[in-house]
């Protein structure tokens, strides 16, 4: 850890007598910490007028935890910065858990603050007391509770840089009530995190004569390796006789016109081992060995052929993207693969669907846009046509526990205020976590959210006969279907502040959307599409 | 536990060969389990089609996990028999656990089946795995995995009886994929659950001699005695000289019209003990010594005031009905304190505030309604003027996590499909489970929903001042108030398939409500009151 000069750093707070909770907020903020998504509760009283007093955070009150937690999430995938969460005991942070599971499996440092009863209080059992560490434990790469109003500070400032990591990843501090309200808080140090997991050049030589000794080489990539560098290092690679793909789930990655696109792995077990049959070697940078997303009977779960040797070239902890082009610079590979070609398609006609859906995303995407992609059955097919689409980043749930896409995109737009957010929503995702819309409507957050609206859990209509379940009875069908009411998305996006409107053709849906693009703020289209 | 005869139990299935599922949910049937609250996933696939064929469970689907763990926990208070919650994997149970939290604190039996990963997929750490016995063993009074296909049937047998205790309240039961899959499912034994326990007649005749000798003595209840008897065990005690008193919280009570009204023990802390003050015993049966809900600087934790004595005749496990019968009978108090007698109020007129809320519910709740509280700083003042109403049960969050009235009230209403079911509910409070509504929609519960609408936690700015935080400013002030945009509680409803009105009198009030109590199916009456 470096430290600076603290007179730099303290903004003053030396001189004067702070809470714990001003201790705790001030070194937040002195470390670069600028947002705070919050859902407090009567034990973070003293947190908020911390924030109150705390003009470099951006305090965002979240109507549920769950939408504070994933617009944490978005805000550090891009800003690269991690967001504080402020929670409210145990039973808030479970409500935010789901999402933090999400930030976990996508790497992301998020700085959860969970008020907790004052210490003296803990022995009493009052009603909300609950076993904190052992229920964010398992979501935490770092938790801890500061017990002490002297330790607030630091263990922020050791908060923060954990969430860097050695493996990044949401961190948990425990602040309790009295350790919030009691005079006496020292700011920490402003700390620098650690960098990525830099991989040995004895492992980038060793990975560069396996490629050169295999038929059908690939490199399953993630992590750094998904920005600007590591996609050009990836192009080199490619011209090098290498099969480039991705995990079939990122946190984020640079593509569209003018950036090399590499394959992305299937999310079905039995197309991805298809798909990879004749590898004889697979390396892996920035990520793990792939594994199926479910099991199912008789189906393999480690989806590597048999006899495919395989290569860890560097976890999702390390610098994936300087391993990737340190590998081409091993290979005398000089030369790059081609970057996508701006392919801009004409307007869809017809059905809507998601395919038409991604035409229309293609055609009004302004450069830059971000994308939040929470579109399960849908997702795939808005992702081919984007793909020469003007350059973009795109943002996927990498966890699996849906109800993440308009979080996230609440986030990355208060990361991003000059950049146009797009949401891809599935209806029954979007239900976990809809009142995501209210902050995005209070926050005027630039994001158009796009709720694919088939009345269905329509993966698992596919997954019901995948895992050999049977055929569906009544009772069943009705366990995955989230119609019988429908619901009108548009009254509720209008309910909550957001702007709405419902598309049932492919021709108004590429009207609505590009109305969206044009207009800054907050908008839903329910986009109806077949089940 | 008591086995009956394998032939009388299984249905049938002993010649037939099953699913781990199928013998999962035929015990659980077997057993009198008659409802399912769930939102699967993939890996419950097979638990779907179990609940397919089983025609004794009636299967709910939630778009939340937390309506999935609030109904239940509502439909196991009214029926006295616990319902199954279907959870897709940690995620899933992590959205479900402030409301598991809130049942725990309530005592109420709840099975939750969360659906792991196949044992065999668990070691390649799939995106969707992480430590479900880390994340639920807090909230869990028992946990157990299903790893083998023919231990489901033993271990949800097992799981039932846990349920009720010793220590009554929320159990988890994992059931791997494959385990769920594979053939060779054995049903459970019918099991008999394990009675509240009794109190030994000599902390009894020591109970009332302490009261004897006391001056001013108190008598704190809650569990059972809550219940007919019990309370009017407390109409004797109260004639022997003792004060009664509740929890300020309770699962559920009797009163109304004919019923013993025991006293309320107040929120504040402060309140509480300028109550208690003068007492020289509390005798508490059916809980624990009365705890102040949040620590608050300079304010006490217990409330029990210097120099009053204490006696446990039984905590939440322990029959406290029974307990309080034998007490009135070793202090010889054969005479019962007087019942309230039916006062139904005038129509009240002007402004629409809880006081008003309350005569109205007073006036129109028809007998044997349930009544679901999250009413938060409007709860109260709707509980005193229905004290003579038409006799009733009133169920209150225990656990703190706002959002559990609606869906409570749901549960409530699956139980008892012939009762009225009345939710109060804080907005800020139903915003957090807001997908209750659709569910009700979908089952045609015969819920009438009652928002209190001030666009504001109105709680915290209460909180704010108490626990000393200082004079809120701006960012304050934004974050304890949900309005900016208010939230369009009619349109949320009706999208969600729910009738809804708006009322902003007394009089319109009255109105919406009759018109609601008189016709069967959900409602929601967004009633406008100050902030």
């Amino acid at each position: 850890m470096h430290k600076i000069a603290k007179d730099q750093a303290m903004s003053g707070h030396d001189d004067q007598v702070i809470t714990g909770a001003q201790a705790l907020v001030a070194t937040l903020a002195d470390n670069g910490v600028s947002a705070c998504f919050a859902n407090p509760g009567t034990s973070e009283m003293h947190l908020v007028t911390a924030l109150d007093g705390e003009p470099r955070i951006r305090s965002v009150l979240c109507l549920f935890e769950g939408v504070a937690t994933g617009a944490a999430d978005g805000f550090a995938r891009v800003s690269g910065v991690p967001a504080m969460t402020l929670l409210h005991l145990g039973a808030g942070y479970m409500n935010g858990g789901a999402n933090l599971h999400n930030a976990k499996r996508a790497h992301t440092p998020v700085i959860n603050v969970v008020g907790d009863h004052a210490v003296a209080h803990l022995k009493y059992d009052a009603p909300l007391t609950s076993n904190i560490v052992g229920l964010a434990g398992p979501n935490s790469t770092w938790i801890k509770s500061a017990d002490k109003v002297g330790d607030t500070g630091r263990l922020a400032s050791e908060a923060f840089a954990a969430s860097y990591g050695p493996k990044p990843g949401p961190v948990t501090l425990l602040l309790p009530a009295d350790a919030a309200w009691d005079e006496g808080g020292v700011t920490g140090d402003v700390v620098t995190p650690s960098p990525l997991r830099a991989v040995p050049a004895v492992k980038i030589e060793a990975a560069a004569a396996a490629i050169k000794a295999a038929s059908q080489p690939v490199v399953l990539i993630n992590g750094s390796a998904l920005g600007t560098a590591g996609l050009d290092a990836a192009a080199r690679l490619k011209t090098a006789g290498v099969r480039i793909m991705t995990d079939t789930f990122y946190a984020r990655m640079r593509r569209g016109a003018g950036v090399f696109a590499p394959e992305r792995m299937q999310y079905f077990a039995e197309g991805a081992m298809a798909d990879l049959d004749g590898s004889d070697l697979m390396v892996v940078a920035g990520t793990s060995l792939p594994v199926a997303f479910f099991a199912y009977p008789d189906k393999p779960s480690l989806l590597v052929p048999e006899g495919c040797e395989t290569f860890i070239l560097g976890g999702p902890d390390s610098d994936s993207a300087t391993a990737l082009s340190q590998l081409a610079d091993a290979l005398g590979a000089t030369d790059r693969a081609a970057v996508e070609v701006l392919n801009l398609p004409e307007m869809p006609a017809g059905e809507l669907n998601a395919v038409s859906v991604g035409q229309s995303l293609a055609r009004h995407m302004p450069e830059d846009a971000l994308v939040s992609d929470d579109g399960v059955s849908n997702g795939l097919m808005c992702y081919l046509p984007t793909q020469a689409a003007r350059p973009h980043d795109w943002m996927m749930l990498t966890g699996g526990a849906i109800g993440q896409g308009m979080p996230l995109a609440l986030g990355a737009a208060i990361a991003a205020p000059d950049r146009k957010v797009i949401c891809l929503s599935g209806d029954g995702a979007g239900m976990y976590t809809v009142q995501a819309l209210w902050s995005m409507a209070r926050e005027g957050a630039d994001v158009t959210t796009i709720v694919f609206v088939n009345h269905s859990y329509r993966i698992l209509n596919i997954e019901l006969y995948r895992t050999g379940a049977g055929n569906p009875g009544p009772t069943a069908k009705d366990m995955l279907s989230i119609g019988r009411p429908d619901i009108d998305w548009v009254a509720l996006s209008q309910a909550m502040g957001v702007p709405a409107v419902e598309a049932t053709t492919a021709e108004s849906f590429d009207t609505a959307l590009d109305h969206a693009m044009a207009t800054p703020g907050p908008h839903l289209i329910a986009a109806r599409v077949p089940g």
